[in-house]
């Protein structure tokens, strides 16, 4: 099993949602989690629902403590608005390499065309993993996502970091504790580092955004071999009957609203669950920009996806986080009579709702 | 000035949007167009108000004909779906390089990587230029366009080639005749072969799409210096009062409407005029998708801007071409209806009507 050291300067945990994602749902061994702001800390402080591991300083006092083979590779646990690599991260970075680790990481800014670490990575015969890099084959799509075989529901949200990518997770475990062969279609970085495979959307030039979202679903659905980001394509999947679509950022984001169109028309989707974050009032980072009522939401999403394909909110998936129990309770009764569908909240009270609405 | 031949193989003038845009709207001379299948005759014949050239063979046929100081420039005029470059097209920039001419091209294929016209360019002292190619510094939307000094509209469409750069370019035209100090904001190649500054959003990553219009809109309005693509940033525009934001695609189209959420988000407009075809009724090269009426167009743009920036659609562009007079009266009555709002052919009837509109 690859052991890796996940980075997460000053954010972990609650704005360092690929070290979390890798902690919680990753089949990989997480030896460390850096942030120097946490150093002495264990992750279960913190996240007490996750695999566990102690927070070191930076790289080289896990190296110190416990040895260059202490881990296979580092991978970048934070993604700053942007994708900026943080000059702050450089030393984390040589110290890896120099040990002889990978280094993995789902930025705009690629390490592979850094001419140092490129050079230490080549010294050290290590790997430069830059899983947003999409195959450089896409194209446009062809609308035809809707013929795969399988059930096809995509996660869309409110607003970024609503637990899109969380309640995709979620929903598929829970169909396959209920015997539904289900699958994971992993659109971004810490879904492509979890699930091994996948491509990064908001990465792919804006024409051919639906495409690979096509490609994804086709993918995914066992029509053709999966894509693996910079690495030959796999052999091909066997079908499932279930694929859950990871979606990204919202519809009405400021920003990122092309990549969530790129997903509503490239998926396809049968069915819809939507994501919110309780109490989140306006667009995160756009502060003057307010969120429109979840209700509005079901009616945006579903006529923007009609034309191109009929498609229906079936659930709703709200983050309690931070809420006390009654409080979270009431938040999610209020958050269905909104949207007029069942909802929960997936790590608070489990995914079987949704298993049962997305269906 | 710079003196042009436009290569659009087998597709003038119908299929030849960039070509037939050059012809109509650029301040080069275009010498001659490249059309295998109408060597021999004239542009007039095709397309009679726009100015006028010999049709040649191909590139060799040209310059065997009036010599290697025939043109500058070889233009491919032409964008297939994907952006692919036709292998049958490679003698002609061949000819040009060895002619030494410069090649311009908005293709998603950059001729700059292509190992013989790296070669050719440099042995004959010739430029490669890659327009469709974005700025490398592009990030993501701050959601500040709104904040600009210009009055900003936004051409959109029901479809593809629709006529959303044609109603820009002459919107613009028509509110300068009325002594409007209007500016075009090209966001795709053609607009940028013409007006020689701007960014194909479609090029763009899709994280970055809203933040690239929000950049063509603020350069536009002469906030920033604006950027020319492969190039530096020419100085600082003046302010106008009225900016036209080339449209693409439309907003439920199955491969494309990642790239028209990222216009409307992006460029916050005041105003949309909604472009239209006489009678497409499905989606451009997806027969099996039918259009929605031209009324719920209305709708789903309105509503879907509304979250990040209020606007509405205050004018409708149809293209009439190939109707008879009277029913093309009739279709423009008829489109202006459906949409409630005031609408026109910009080509035959003129686009005073939406200077009024949207101003």
């Amino acid at each position: 099993m690859e052991r890796i050291a996940v980075l997460a300067h000053g954010q972990f945990p609650d704005r360092a949602k690929t070290a979390v994602g890798l902690l919680r749902y990753g089949d990989r061994e997480v030896v460390a989690v850096l942030d120097r702001d946490r150093a002495g800390e264990r992750v279960a402080e913190a996240v007490p629902d996750v695999q566990d591991a102690p927070v070191y300083r930076d790289c080289e006092a896990l190296v110190d403590d416990r040895g260059p083979d202490v881990a296979d590779t580092l991978v970048i646990g934070v993604a700053p608005i942007g994708g900026g690599f943080e000059s702050s991260w450089r030393p984390d970075v040589r110290t890896a390499l120099g040990a002889g680790w990978s280094v993995e990481a789902g930025l705009h800014y690629r390490l592979g065309d850094d001419d140092e670490f490129a050079t230490l990575a080549a010294e050290h015969g290590c790997e430069l993993r830059d899983v947003r890099e999409p195959p450089v084959d896409l194209t446009v799509a062809e609308g035809v996502a809707d013929e795969v075989g399988p059930r096809v529901v995509l996660t869309v949200g409110t607003d970024c970091s609503v637990g899109k990518m969380t309640t995709a997770m979620e929903l598929v475990d829970a169909a396959r504790e209920r015997g539904v062969d289900a699958r994971a279609v992993p659109t971004g970085q810490t879904g492509i580092m979890v699930e091994g495979w996948g491509i990064a959307v908001d990465r792919a030039v804006s024409d051919f955004a639906n495409g690979a979202v096509e490609r994804l679903v086709r993918a995914g659905a066992g029509e053709r071999p999966r894509d693996r980001p910079g690495g030959e394509p796999l052999p091909a999947l066997d079908e499932p009957d279930l694929l859950v679509v990871e979606g990204q950022g919202s519809i009405v984001h400021p920003a990122y609203s092309a990549v969530t169109s790129g997903l509503l028309h490239g998926a396809m989707p049968d069915a819809l669950v939507l994501c919110h974050a309780a109490g989140r009032e306006a667009v995160h980072g756009y502060e003057d920009t307010p969120l429109p009522a979840p209700g509005e939401y079901v009616d945006l999403y579903e006529s923007l996806a009609a034309p191109v394909g009929s498609t229906a909110v079936v659930a709703g998936s709200l983050n309690t986080a931070g809420l006390e129990p009654g409080a979270a309770r009431t938040a999610v009764e209020e958050f269905a009579a909104a949207i007029d569908a069942p909802a929960t909240d997936p790590i608070r009270h489990g995914a079987g709702d949704l298993v049962e609405a997305v269906l």
